[in-house]
């Protein structure tokens, strides 16, 4: 398993794919900058008269509906439409899922194109399973075992890979379940952390087509990434300083020595 | 004054109020970081189909215009209207009011609406005052002291707390008159830092009904954060690193130590 | 060369001439910060019912294509059109030129505008002059100096003095050509470099009517910025930290020390 991050991510820095995101506006910047780090390359593109072309010459994509609204929901449905005809693996962040029904039916319309992965937190994966649950907005106040069953449930439903972000991340692809214990508390304290780790899962599902690997690859980077910058971090500033700066740095040997994966099923 | 600034920054980490923003797209990364580190929870949320759902949930409101438009003025006027009929406290950041007749009768649309806190610089309460100035930008040109009277009136006005931020902070509400001397000038070399004092100043109107008391509450702790920031500081980089960790780590012994208001009237 | 730049900062910082900005989301906070830091004032402004009025006001106008749409693009062309009615000088960023026919229609209709300063990188800067490539997102796959000969035709074609970013920096005035030897490796893992590279670029030709002496002062500035930065930074995240506080505080001595600045043709 670790062997399998250590050599998803040379590849990814040997290639530094192309990650299109169509995200929000409050974490763009914080993205394509967890992208760059990492050694990806980001493209923000979001114009129904580009995007489509976009999408064509990356690796992968991210849909992320945390500041939607009717034009940039027009671009999402076009952006999975092309992904999903030309065999683009995609990633659907499903912010606030369950605060709103706009939230709500616009996830409806996305699962239609059939993401490669779903990435949430316990709340926004269980109102995706149809709990009735209202999310305190983009903060999950369930944890991530509360989650664990639904987040099954909505992997056979989709046939996703699906990815339960928490305490204790948790990615699931129909009988094959992962854990990963890794990351800091501090990284709830800073914006963007979750769409983050969407974007780092997205560049990795660029470069290996067992998603259930990339996926946990992904997740395994980001927490190692909290975990390694929080040893300096004296808030949620430096933190996110520190975060970018650990994605850069980060080696086998932190992967071989820290990362905290088990599987649960096969 | 400082031990009801205490309770409720023990308060509002305590209840972590989800705070609506319809703010600008500068300063949305900041605003949210700093609402996180204070301890409260931000929601960033403006599509029309969903922004009433979300005052019904959240515990204040900002509406910031800093960079608006026609889809977004639509957005903020819903938002206005819900708040206004739900009592749910709103604050209104009139960025660059008076450098564009657009920003001027946006302004005046939304004081239909009953804001219950202004926050600005000089330039922009002297504006919204009709006193005939030209705003460079969304910098102040004028000191605070100046715009006193002016903010007086505002206040008289609209019924409305108003806050003058500059050098000295004041808050205005009828006759309660209350300056703050903390802050740093740094502060004024990082862009949206008046925009997360709007938005502090909305977490505090969240668990604290003397909205006077809850605009001096956001204020000291901002310019507190400022101050004690500035202590390591290098520059304008450092500076909003070290902000958001005074934001996340300010306690009862820096407040009692540092703060610096006065009552002008009663 | 040095003194002209050394004068063009203290003048800069002197006048804090006005920019507005008509930029990208991802990197909107970054412009804004660079130029708060360098003593300049931004203004980000694009409603088309105050483009213009903001133009009147300000020193200089940037456009920066990198999140384009159908509304920013009507935004684009009203605030090109005042800028050149008006003899307001107005630098192009084409982000991304190359990649789609949207952006290449986008940038054709503003150079009817003529802009004053047009600055790319070499993959860019060969787009635009209609060498067949294809832009790999916002990267450049090619090298400045593979790019001169295409900089010296954009130039010749357009009128604009046209800077090629990269390892090194050319900027080109018809047989004017500079290269300037400054910066570091570490820009290239953070997003907005370029843009904020041609924010501080427009913050100096508000204050230098040589465009060419104006762009050039502002290449040299950033690289020494990041030149500066990089000898405490140990990522991309403090890198980032780092830049502001170098742009804030780099002074004379600096400039004299380390500028390296070649005037290539005269």
């Amino acid at each position: 398993m670790k062997e399998s991050i250590i050599n998803n991510l040379i590849t990814l820095r040997e290639q530094s794919p192309l990650v299109q995101n169509i995200t929000n506006y409050v974490v763009m910047n914080n993205t394509a900058n967890a992208l760059l780090a990492l050694g990806a390359s980001p493209i923000m593109a979001h114009a129904k008269q580009e995007v489509a072309d976009m999408v064509n010459i990356v690796g992968s994509l991210v849909i992320n509906i945390g500041t939607l609204d009717e034009f940039w929901v027009d671009s999402m449905m076009l952006a999975a439409k092309e992904a999903s005809a030309t065999n683009t693996p995609w990633v659907l962040d499903p912010v606030g899922a369950g605060a709103t029904a706009y939230r709500n039916e616009t996830i409806t319309r996305l699962l239609a194109f059939r993401p490669t992965i779903i990435r949430g937190n316990a709340s926004e994966i269980m109102a995706m399973a149809k709990v009735n649950i209202q999310s305190k907005g983009v903060d999950s106040r369930h944890g991530s075992d509360e989650a664990l069953a639904y987040g099954k449930q909505l992997s056979e439903e989709t046939g996703a890979v699906v990815c339960i972000s928490g305490e204790t991340d948790y990615i699931i692809e129909g009988k094959r379940v992962c854990a990963i214990h890794n990351g800091h508390s501090l990284m709830g304290k800073i914006t963007g952390m979750g769409c983050s780790a969407t974007a780092v899962v997205a560049a990795f599902a660029a470069i290996e087509k067992d998603f259930f690997q990339a996926t946990v690859s992904g997740m395994t980077i980001m927490g190692l990434a909290g975990e390694i910058a929080s040893i300096k971090a004296k808030g949620p500033g430096s933190m996110q300083v520190e975060i970018y700066d650990a994605l850069f740095s980060i080696d086998k040997e932190m992967i071989l020595k820290r990362a905290q994966i088990s599987l649960l099923d096969e």
